[in-house]
């Protein structure tokens, strides 16, 4: 079906988190989703004026298809002509290619021969892990190396220190102008250390839009364009986000998926003690997606400060897990410990394989329960019997079902799962952008580093902490 | 240094775990750790008594060194003879090696050209994905595949579904007599489905050890075979687990660092409201180690009763994250959020590659502070400035340093964690052994894939909940 004309295809099922399914204490009910329907309302009217206003920027991202066609041109010239892709981006500029790759591209990619994959090998430097770092470097043909370094600011620690020694490795290996050509930076457009950098040295430059986090771009140039360069139809993506954006117009808790999800995480963690919130796909390739909306989750809703000033600590604790893998690790956990989790199920519909299960040998009729059968409809049915065990056990579930998986699906979810976010935020009354947590842990890295202004944190960090004996050492 | 000689080097840290250090509400006081002192001394002696009952026989897997001579013999035999080494097995039976060889082997060892790999390329199939699988077989070839299967009974699904159509794959590609030659067994010596079809054809085996849960057996050939055949040194690791045994005897909480560390997670939960137990690494290499230890975790203390067969619903949620990743994903909500994690740093001493950071082009003054600095002791700092910020908000939070990352101080953290993790369940009055909350959900898949005595729990399972309407579908 052509992305143009098709209309969002995920289906949520909450039956089982309701107060019908697990009981009062542990499900919402009807009265819980009637009491905040109107500060749903109202959240939505105002979360449009901001829209209309020029903050919420992320939803105008789907429409961005010039800058997809933009993309896909860069992309097409390159994929041929570079053996190996280094995308070097910590958290909102890593994350969200690594979901969309990690579902739409090959399990495999890296190991398929140039002519059955569908670019470069597609490596990742996130984090500044010296051995990681250097089996990268090992590893890659640093003659044909494409370099995507992914940084708002360009003063992001991890990203620069990783970037210096790349570059570096570049440069020594094929000159500082052939460099050059090897290296495409997505950062501001205007200003900042990266886009100083690479007007000074001349690189291909995309941009990370104004006015949205990191964490909300993976429908940008940040997300898009590793994704084109390993093959993903970004036009889909888009596609699916726009088509989940027209279905989540309503102003109705129970009509606008989003709202809806929003409305049941944070009843189930302010109304009916459900401190987490777990995600579990039930395909490997939609692991990364759980990572991706951790990360959005975490960092959107933990904050100290409501918007009128007052401390909150608001913020429920997003947890990925993968089915069926993890109903041998957590399930045991989530189904006898303590009933604090909402558990959000995701389904597919149809697997991109079919493997057949073959009939089990005649002296094994244990598993005469085979015959006939199909991995992916096990898979299916675990899933099932999963949600239906935690139902029994009076713990609150649900599933969205996706029919698919594509890149207009994963556009659907990327849009879905934003805006369920940011009116979870309005629903605790926080600010869902910025990360104010953050600095002090920055600021004391700086110290540590030894940057200048930065010297009487430095001492005081140094100070040995009073109870030193709290401490076991053999040595 | 030579393992026989080599003492436990692991170091704990827990002074910002402290109601020092973090205030009286959030950390654990020296009354809380002098109340809990003669619990876990009494808990010590059973345990012992236990031991010498045969109970806690996971303690003794680090004396079979003539198992392990016996893996590495066979490891040596097959690890030139073939190109892919597929492991089939799921939760403990994949989870340990999984842990091991990502912590010991190459980054990217599947990249690697044979001679610089230490044998064959490694492929889990946990999931029954199609998706996963199909690749897989795709990826393989399938001639110089050696199959390990893993599974004490041979009728886990997953893995009894994953094994049909490995070997199914096998017989089509290289006929069965060849096909049993490329298969080897891990399971029980003595009885179930698995030893069974082991036995009628052929296959060479080696023990899942009676008496010891699926997830302890990281230590027996169910994690050492596929370690060795990966080209870890598995002495190293029983000699590292042996030295923590030795280390951690006292019955003492102050001085054992298995029970120090139960106590603290333990009284974390019942006493200062931290339902949440964070595990953090900061090295790629150990990420590996947080979920195993996730899955010991949630498994041996998320239980329903206590031994004396009350409701208790006990159990810590284990969450794995990753240094510094995981600063631009979840600190946010860490620092700001409700405070109700222990968060757990692993720090590494040494790093096993050095990575200078080039300096930054003269016209980067703002990063100045990376001058003659390096990767690794940038991403150290990180984790000292992350201990710091966190204890700042009054985040209780402790640090294990392990001097290197090797098979011997994996083996170290491997015992460690497993000892921790019998005295928490033993502080919780849970049994720590068993996993009863999976059953409803095990008996729910057989009776939807139509397993022959299950007709009523799936008549049961088929029926439309009554709330059908509480669905979001476009359709």
């Amino acid at each position: 079906m052509a992305s143009e004309n098709r209309t969002s295809g995920l289906v949520i099922d909450y039956r089982n988190a309701t107060a019908t399914a697990v009981g009062e204490e542990h499900g919402v009910s009807a009265t819980d989703l009637d009491d905040i329907a109107p500060k749903v309302a109202d959240e939505h009217a105002r979360i449009g004026q901001e829209h209309d206003s020029g903050v919420q920027k992320w939803q105008d991202l789907p429409d961005n298809t010039e800058l997809a066609d933009e993309i896909v041109t860069f992309a097409g010239d390159v994929r041929d002509r570079f053996s190996d892709f280094i995308l070097i981006g910590i958290g909102g500029s890593s994350l969200g290619a690594i979901a969309t790759i990690g579902a739409l591209g090959h399990p495999f990619r890296n190991l398929l021969p140039p002519d059955q994959r569908e670019g470069p090998r597609f490596f990742v430097l996130d984090n500044p892990d010296p051995e990681k770092v250097a089996a990268t470097l090992e590893t890659v043909n640093l003659e044909s190396t494409l370099v995507n370094v992914v940084s708002k600011s360009g003063q992001t620690a991890e990203t620069a220190a990783n970037f210096l020694v790349v570059r570096d490795a570049l440069h020594r290996a094929v000159g500082p102008d052939k460099a050059r050509d090897q290296i495409v930076a997505t950062t501001d457009p205007a200003e900042g250390l990266l886009r100083q950098l690479s007007d000074q040295e001349g690189y291909r430059t995309f941009p990370v839009p104004p006015g949205v986090d990191g964490r909300q771009t993976v429908l940008s140039a940040v997300g898009l364009l590793p994704a084109a360069i390993a093959g993903v139809d970004v036009h889909g993506m888009l596609a699916g986000a726009a088509a989940m954006r027209e279905r989540a117009t309503s102003s109705d808790v129970r009509e606008n998926p989003a709202y809806l999800l929003a409305a049941l995480s944070v009843l189930a963690d302010t109304k009916h003690h459900k401190p987490m919130l777990v995600t579990m796909p039930y395909a490997d390739a939609l692991y990364g997606i759980a990572d991706w909306f951790r990360q959005l989750w975490a960092e959107s809703l933990g904050k100290k400060l409501s918007v009128n000033g007052s401390v909150v600590n608001a913020g429920q604790t997003p947890i990925k897990a993968l089915g069926a893998i993890d109903q041998h690790s957590q399930i045991q956990l989530y189904t006898e410990g303590p009933n604090d989790k909402l558990i959000q199920l995701i389904a597919v519909g149809g697997y991109r394989d079919t493997v057949a299960i073959p009939d089990p040998p005649g002296s094994m009729p244990e598993l005469g329960y085979f015959t006939g059968g199909e991995l992916g409809q096990l898979l299916d049915r675990e899933r099932l019997a999963t949600s239906w065990a935690l139902t029994g056990a009076q713990r609150p579930n649900l599933t969205i079902t996706t029919p698919s998986i594509d890149a207009f699906a994963l556009g659907e979810f990327f849009y879905l799962l934003q805006l369920q976010t940011v009116m979870a935020g309005a629903l605790y009354d926080v600010n869902p952008f910025g990360q104010p947590g953050v600095e002090a842990g920055k600021n004391a890295t700086y110290a540590l580093m030894g940057r200048s202004g930065y010297e009487a944190l430095k001492a005081e960090l140094l100070t040995e902490p009073e109870n030193a004996r709290a401490y076991i050492n053999d040595a």
